[in-house]
């Protein structure tokens, strides 16, 4: 045990006992770190670690205050029930897009608090550097087509390359394909293993770029009951497998979009021999891959992947620009159809963009940038989580988001996710729809919250708000 | 008549009658001005436009000699033999995508002369200045992906327009998708409108983006005979559509890639009526529009529909800058089904390159630019073209375009155009082999060569060793 976990464990223990009450401020600290002569950083990383556990909140230029009842505890495991397997769901059309797109765009016309996007909060973002470089080698390489053609520039190639070995995963150069953002990734490689008709499993809730994937290509959609800590039902898996022939199965293994999940190493690793013995291709998103809470870096079902059979997906729209639109895919055995593809389908990939963030990885401390964005998260997600547990009705549940930037609330079932979206935006803030997630309907009395934003104070009202609107739907 | 016209049908009427002979040189063109009192502009228009009816031939810094022989005439307008309906090729499989591939790639990695080349030479494009308007606009919209959403930046959006109605064309600016480049375009266009499995119908020789687009949805292509002068043959199209269903025809009216002819209006409005009378969508591609060397801007089939019929495409690749990736579509009827499926496809188009493109066209003398462009490769393709029948094996035929800048040069039957291919590529030259435009062998005898570089005496030399390896093959 590390020693802010100690702390942490120290403290809860005070706060459990009654010595701490609701209301109470910590310790500063920079008191406890002087009293106990550890340093500030391991004090700090301990109070949020309490934070996550929903024990205290930090109120900004105050402290860190006790927010625990006894007897009221909150549910911190949130969403424990795992979905019912029976409503397993085949969609004949899948058409979500619309809904999807309609809410990007009142996020946009609307000038509304974001909190309904799926984008970061882009302030956090290098842009001044990344928009500097891209115009540097635009000035370099003025017609630079030829050089953007798939597979995509050697320098960001090698460059993402690097980083997977930065992370104990070697990749040969030579399978990447380089994309517009994953969504085009994601699109390419679920065309190179599967064909209009065809029927693909996916999560339940599922983010809906996976859906939007397979309404292009006319496919249909199965839904498989996902626990939100545990991530994809296996066995159901392999029982919805025997019944029909699948032709792609699409995971987000780690910081699922919704359900904020990191799937267990032990799970993955059966995921994938699952996938070796029925000879069924997985298609991973690991866009959240970089924005993990915990101290290790999450391991991605490519890593266990001995046939080629997992087409991994990543992107820097979530860690670096979302509007360079810079993603890849490394596609396995499947390599050279999603290479084609990408031809096909875009021609290239605008070469300034590929530069600049092969510049930035190569000089400007990425993995520094990268431990202030999760440490910035996992404060936001606490703080967020903690005030729709405070605030929003009775039965309301929330996930624990082990690294991303949204949460999952499961509200009353009385509440009609659409209607309170609908609500929300005449008070200027916007919601995710649960409906968005499912070709079904049993998310509608769910949303997802976005937190990248800085939880200033018109955020948080923002979240009460919800809260009320909720509460009035569901009486 | 016009006056310079007058002018090359005086000096025409002197070479034919043996005035002046082979080798000559032609008045300078000042001398003539003096001696005529007409304009030093229009003698230039003149002798020029006996160049494109391949009489004469300019030498810098020299002056125009006569390139003509009594009966030794060569072929002015070139391919006159209409292709034989025959063999129309049903496709079970298009797959012309890796030749294409590896083409454009042979041209980066050789650093060879880029006569195989699709694209227009760069460097007479105001490439500075898009990236400054570029640069500045992503210093101003650091998010900026929400405003890139389908449909696209408002502003791009009504300079798109704008642009039209200068062509005395009413467009919608609500019916506008932005996309990017025309490959996205014609993709989603095609994919609005058929299915995988449908027959599609093209032209013979096709633009091969054309038949990406159907391959990248496993669709079927059907070659209909095509005119190098008046375009695709109406009747036998008619012919085949009775025969079987087609879901769309796919077509270039304007300056074919690689044909290069401009379709008279009468048949642009013929093939609309038959697909009106039919219900077929006719998907245009029209990215050459604004390279045309006659003074009136060309009309496109969009003009003539009333049906909502016409998909047509566009692009600022040709004429602004290749590597921002920019074009259209405005897709008639089909005009939700290509948004939705733009967003599907790459969610946004970046929008720095949006709002540059919108501000260049707002203030920096589009057309003035254009007018440049034109003339640039009125000239180059006269002197290509010119070089082609003098240095090439009896035997050879060439196109003379219209517009754009690509000439499409038939050798005699025994060359193999990959071969010869092959041949250039090492001595560092790069042709387009013929094979690339159809689903079929029937070109493998063809080349097209790119005519946008300037003129130089190391392209000249080119063209004529490529003329050398022809020989050789035919031999």
């Amino acid at each position: 045990m590390k020693l802010y976990e100690k702390l942490a464990d120290d403290v809860e223990a005070q706060i459990r006992s009654g010595v701490y009450r609701h209301g109470d401020r910590l310790q500063s600290v920079r008191e406890a770190s002087r009293l106990r002569q550890i340093s500030i950083t391991t004090v700090l990383r301990a109070y949020l670690l309490l934070e996550s556990r929903g024990l205290v909140q930090s109120r900004p230029q105050s402290g860190f205050y006790v927010n625990w009842r006894e007897g009221g505890e909150l549910p911190v495991d949130l969403l424990s029930a795992p979905q019912p397997l029976a409503p397993v769901a085949v969609s004949a059309t899948v058409d979500v897009s619309r809904l999807v797109l309609s809410t990007l765009r009142s996020i946009a016309m609307n000038d509304a608090l974001p909190l309904g996007s799926p984008y970061p909060d882009q302030a956090a973002f290098p842009a001044e550097k990344l928009n500097r470089y891209a115009f540097e080698a635009s000035q370099k390489t003025p017609s630079g087509l030829i050089e953007a053609l798939p597979p995509g520039h050697p320098k960001l190639i090698s460059a993402i390359a690097r980083r997977y070995l930065d992370q104990g995963l070697v990749v040969d150069p030579g399978e990447i394909i380089v994309t517009l953002g994953a969504t085009e990734a994601i699109n390419l490689c679920l065309q190179a293993v599967a064909r209009p008709g065809d029927v693909v499993a996916v999560e339940s809730p599922t983010y809906y770029a996976m859906l939007h994937a397979i309404e292009r290509m006319g496919m249909q959609a199965i839904e498989v009951p996902t626990d939100p800590v545990t991530g994809i039902d296996i066995a159901a898996l392999e029982t919805i497998a025997q019944t029909q022939p699948l032709a792609a199965c699409m995971v987000m293994p780690n910081f699922q979009n919704p359900l904020g999940f990191q799937m267990p190493d032990e799970r993955k690793r059966e995921l994938v021999a699952l996938a070796s013995r029925i000879g069924l291709p997985l298609i991973e998103n690991g866009v959240y891959n970089e924005l993990h809470y915990g101290d290790a870096h999450p391991t991605c079902l490519k890593s266990f992947d001995t046939e080629g059979l997992v087409l991994h997906c990543g992107s820097f729209s979530k860690t670096l620009s979302s509007s360079c639109r810079i993603g890849w895919a490394l596609p396995g055995r499947y390599r050279d159809q999603v290479e084609k593809l990408k031809f096909l389908n875009t021609l290239a990939t605008p070469t300034q963009q590929q530069v600049a963030i092969a510049r930035f990885l190569a000089r400007d401390g990425y993995e520094h940038h990268l431990r202030r964005l999760r440490k910035t998260y996992a404060q936001q997600a606490s703080l967020m989580r903690n005030t729709v547990l405070r605030f929003f009705p009775e039965g309301t549940r929330v996930s624990s988001p082990a690294g991303g930037y949204v949460l999952w609330v499961e509200l009353p079932e009385q509440v009609h996710g659409l209607k309170l979206y609908k609500e929300a935006l005449e008070h200027g803030i916007t919601v995710g729809p649960g409906t968005m997630f499912s070709v079904t309907d049993r998310y509608r009395h769910y949303i997802r919250l976005n937190y990248s934003s800085p939880w200033t104070p018109q955020i948080e009202q923002a979240v009460i708000k919800i809260g009320k609107i909720a509460a009035n739907c569901s009486r």
